[in-house]
């Protein structure tokens, strides 16, 4: 089934967590719309990755499944076994954010330093100096890269970075909401916090609101990904927006017309600031 | 093509906007659990319900594809030529919550009135008398059948229902916001908001915080549909549960041990009450 061009199937393998997921979501409006322009329609299947079959069923579904192209986004993307089963299909496989190259596969990057510091130079631009950060988890490739864009712009401000107002806030809103208790408890405030995600701001401003702070008076508040939740709460979080949508619209773009050059098998995603109502100028001192 | 009960894929048509909603994100994980119990996988297509050309797609798509059954969400499940293309197929049909009762296709049937009227005494056994509703689209028949089951719940406890604090909220957000300006400014205050959808009921909260406004301190208040949003603001909102993920997961189901009876062709989906922090027990006048 090896280089199936005649196929109107684009496989799409994931983790069963991300199904239902906002980030699933945003990515799968642009799938669709690249399927839509290449005619083809997009095969979804979701797999325990701690299966230890994982290996046998994604090799049985690409054995069965006459497909055009493979697509595999973040964390299924870094299992060698997973890629391996892909790559003997000798189909294109395109992989999303992926942190490893191997040179086998499309790979389409995103850039969480160079955001992360995009958002952090816009709070030092409004004022803010004294800006808490509250990292995702410790061992999350994309959470170290975001803290180290927000270092970055920070040690380019010659601006002091207070350790003490690091937070752990996992990715999640429950563990948002213990991290956001803690920070919020803090004397002095600081001017602005910048989460690593907006499940995690989200959580922040829960918890503002429910101790009687005023975001942006009190302090301001910036998070990551652009979800849907960064736009349903009041007042609405600023973010930066991973093109999710753009990505998957990329990602069947580049199953269906592979580069033949090797230099052409990274693309970039693109990212952009959105600026909402939960940042401001920084003013009176507060705390 | 016909009754392939060889084939390991299964078609999920929908319309393009409901790509990357809540509600499909909550069906998929369903339908993703189904084809794991299955060993099958989703072939997942979006159309734009008002190209001319629809019904040609469609066919194209299920004559090219080795299908073993086909699923169609609301609205598709409305269009008669899609219907028309999937029943030629002579697989087996399952439409998730149709309006309609065509005698051909296996559904999956909501009962929104039955869902609204529990919610509805819900917050009559709270204490709550001066309740108001805000409607969805007022040509959408889920919208129109839990305005009944609201209307039927009030007459059945003897209640008046004060026409004039129904205002229509669309089932979006931004709509939302619309509706919750002009409710709140109203006087007295209802002691108790049923809104049509989570996504309004998230608006009429988030005007309530801007406006100084206690939820539920000042008014109880009560969504539809469980989606992510009603957990990710606070207080989180008390609403009502499609089960979709059941849902999504019967869909499948049904399409690999289809019913072999006419009266075995409909299954009922099922609702539950979430209970949370947005509703409370009618207490001290307000307005």
């Amino acid at each position: 089934m090896a280089g199936n061009t005649t196929s109107n199937l684009i496989g799409f393998l994931c983790d069963t967590p991300m199904v239902g997921s906002g980030y699933f979501g945003m990515l799968q409006i642009g799938l669709m719309a690249g399927c839509h322009k290449w005619e083809t329609a997009l095969v979804v299947k979701s797999f325990d990755l701690t299966d230890t079959a994982l290996a046998g069923r994604v090799r049985a579904l690409l054995e069965r499944t006459p497909l055009r192209g493979i697509i595999l986004p973040e964390p299924i993307c870094e299992i060698v076994p997973v890629i391996e089963a892909a790559i003997e299909t000798g189909l294109p496989v395109v992989r999303i954010a992926p942190h490893t190259d191997l040179g086998t596969t499309l790979d389409i990057c995103l850039d969480n330093r160079a955001a992360a510091y995009d958002m952090t130079h816009y709070l030092i631009g409004l004022g803010h100096q004294r800006i808490a950060f509250v990292k995702g988890p410790p061992d999350h490739r994309d959470a170290i890269a975001r803290l180290e864009g927000f270092r970055a712009a920070m040690a380019d401000a010659g601006l002091a970075v207070d350790e003490s107002q690091f937070l752990t806030g996992g990715f999640d809103y429950a563990q948002g909401l213990g991290a956001a208790e803690r920070l919020l408890a803090m004397r002095p405030l600081p001017t602005a916090i910048f989460a690593s995600n907006d499940e995690v701001a989200a959580a922040i401003l829960s918890t503002a609101h429910r101790l009687g702070l005023d975001i942006p008076g009190d302090f301001s508040l910036a998070g990551f990904d652009d979800s849907p939740l960064a736009r349903s709460v009041w007042p609405q979080i600023t973010t930066c927006r991973q093109k999710m949508e753009l990505t998957g619209y990329m990602a069947v773009d580049f199953v269906i017309d592979p580069p033949t050059s090797a230099e052409a098998r990274k693309r970039p995603m693109q990212h952009e600031l959105v600026i909402r109502q939960s940042t401001a100028r920084a003013g009176r001192p507060v705390g």
